[in-house]
């Protein structure tokens, strides 16, 4: 935490813990007020423009939560950090922080997602460990969830290679139990990172924001088998959605566990059979991440207006709208409409979605 | 054979068999000739001028054909007449003469070629049944070789509905032996076409230029199991640059009979799952064929001029080169190259490549 006084640290960690405080909205209000001690100086004062009462997270709260993560063996990973995974710096949702065990220069090296089916087939388990054992043997990092299946495979074969995991839970909670052995080995051998506090339990509302890290860690993630509608399809479009690679193994259309790699690849997805097949997409991919995020850069600057904000908020529906579009109907400034709309996130009123899009919530 | 006189009829036939006459230089001779009588009469006289000796097929030789096609109950389906089929009919190098039995209007109906491996698995068999079974069902007329494994499936199942077999061999000898009656069993019910005439045994170096049919006569080729550098890939290869859909069913990499597939939809196959798939992508194809050869369109005119032939001749080597190259460098007219190439090519000094290019035999 290089620059970071501990108690702006403390104050990072109380302002992302803070009611309707999200990455975006996070990393805003850092821009705007310069540190996190003065973001919380300034958000009740903020919100009341909005008429709104506004509560951030209790000290002692954050107290716990730190004395938590120090009992646990983690550490906190801040997004400005040297040591924070700069893949995943560039998402747009990226998490602020995050907190971590193991050796965090990991992720500094290439890093490949490999995440499937948890009732993979035999022969699907057999690929991942191929594929994830000379990926590590070619000096690429593995990153997968730590579930039953292809991830648990991916894992185990670049334990000694390389591995990254990343738990939906609090980083001291082990989850699926049968893999309370594996995701010690990885916090000590590899690297383990888990967004949510310390206490969080693994709960099926966690496991998109988990699989979105899996993804922004990576240059390209690797499907090995998943049926339609299947978590591993949710982290592929999130990788798609962040310009990085997509790969799918293909299957027989006779099994269905092999269906949805199978639209992957119809959807665009690029068919591999064989690691030099991976190899060869990372090692033209590495330095240029072809990120459409990137060439639709955010803008962060916020001004305040004439504009009144609830003018802005009331061009929202519940449909997703670009915040460009917002600008161009509202006539306001581009800064005006994005302080209208942090205003509208930390009273609740804001749901951000993939492009920057947002929407009334 | 509207409009077309017995002796001219005959008159083709001697054409075609005769030395050297190939696909293209067949066409282009009767271009320029009007007729095959006319073209036979003006062989030799062409031949002359590069200094060689011509001595087209025997007239016996070709009443024993005609006499062998008309035992096996079969009959001629040329180039130009209404019943030839339409999109193989495009190919620049579509067969001039074909033998057939059978009901050549399924030829007129949207055709789907179905190809792959002859020691095929259980679960490719099956998907193949199951393609052609429910294309048939949805008025596709399925075509394929009569070979074992795929071939066979899908002529099977698609009997009843509309199948065309193209066979390497004779339009009268049956291939492979334990497909006799289902050969038998395309002649009556469905079409069976051959562009060898009646003796020809069935040699592996006619099966490419059989496989060029089967890609022609489809709007698409799917391919549902092929190992590497199998048949299967040259027909889809024929069937690409066709300017056709090309089609293929993925498989586990681990099984190296679906490698084949795999690779083909890396190299920009479209991987179908099932049959909707496969209707879809040849329902926006009917009507538009997206073929290269047609924009690329095939200047049939020759022209006599001062230029002489050895000196276009001159021009190639064994490495092919396009006619337009050669039109460019010699500096001679278009017409007067093609003339050239057609005698350099009736004297055995030519080999006609794809995409209209040619290199010294």
């Amino acid at each position: 935490m290089e620059g970071l006084s501990q108690a702006e640290a403390f104050a990072r960690i109380r302002l992302l813990r803070s009611p309707n405080v999200g990455p975006v909205s996070y990393r805003q209000l850092l821009h705007r007020f310069g540190t996190a001690e003065a973001s919380l100086a300034a958000l009740p004062d903020l919100l009341a423009r909005g008429g709104a009462l506004y509560q951030p997270a209790s000290e002692s709260r954050v107290a716990a939560e730190v004395q938590a993560v120090r009992s646990a063996g983690a550490r906190y990973l801040f997004h400005d950090s040297a040591d924070y995974p700069p893949l995943l710096a560039e998402l747009e949702g990226a998490p602020p922080i995050l907190t971590c065990r193991g050796d965090t220069a990991l992720a500094q090296r290439p890093c490949l997602a490999i995440v499937g089916a948890r009732n993979a087939s035999a022969a699907a388990v057999k690929l991942a460990r191929m594929f994830a054992g000379e990926l590590a043997e070619a000096g690429f990092v593995v990153v997968s969830g730590l579930a039953r299946g292809i991830d648990g495979a991916a894992h185990q074969a670049s334990l000694s290679g390389g591995t990254i995991g990343v738990i939906a839970s609090g980083i001291e909670i082990a989850y699926p139990p049968e893999h309370t052995e594996l995701q010690e080995a990885i916090a000590t051998q590899g690297l383990l990172l888990a967004e949510q506090p310390p206490g969080t339990e693994p709960l099926a509302r966690h496991f998109p924001a988990r699989n979105r890290i899996i993804a922004g860690l990576a240059a390209g993630t690797l499907i090995v088998e998943a049926a339609p509608k299947s978590g591993s399809l949710i982290t592929a479009r999130l990788a798609g959605e962040a310009g990085r690679e997509v790969m799918a193994v293909p299957g027989s259309p006779l099994d269905s566990r092999s269906q949805g790699c199978n639209q992957l690849i119809r959807d665009g997805a690029t068919l591999v059979q064989r690691t030099e097949d991976v190899i060869e997409l990372l090692t033209t991919f590495q330095g240029q991440p072809r990120s459409i995020l990137r060439e639709t850069a955010f803008d962060w600057t916020m001004t305040e207006d004439a504009q009144d904000p609830a003018s802005i908020a009331d061009l929202l529906t519940t449909a997703p709208v670009a915040v460009d579009e917002l600008v161009r109907q509202s006539g306001a400034s581009a800064g005006a409409v994005q302080l209208a709309l942090l205003e509208l996130e930390l009273a609740g009123g804001l749901v951000r979605h993939a492009g920057g899009r947002v929407s009334r919530s």
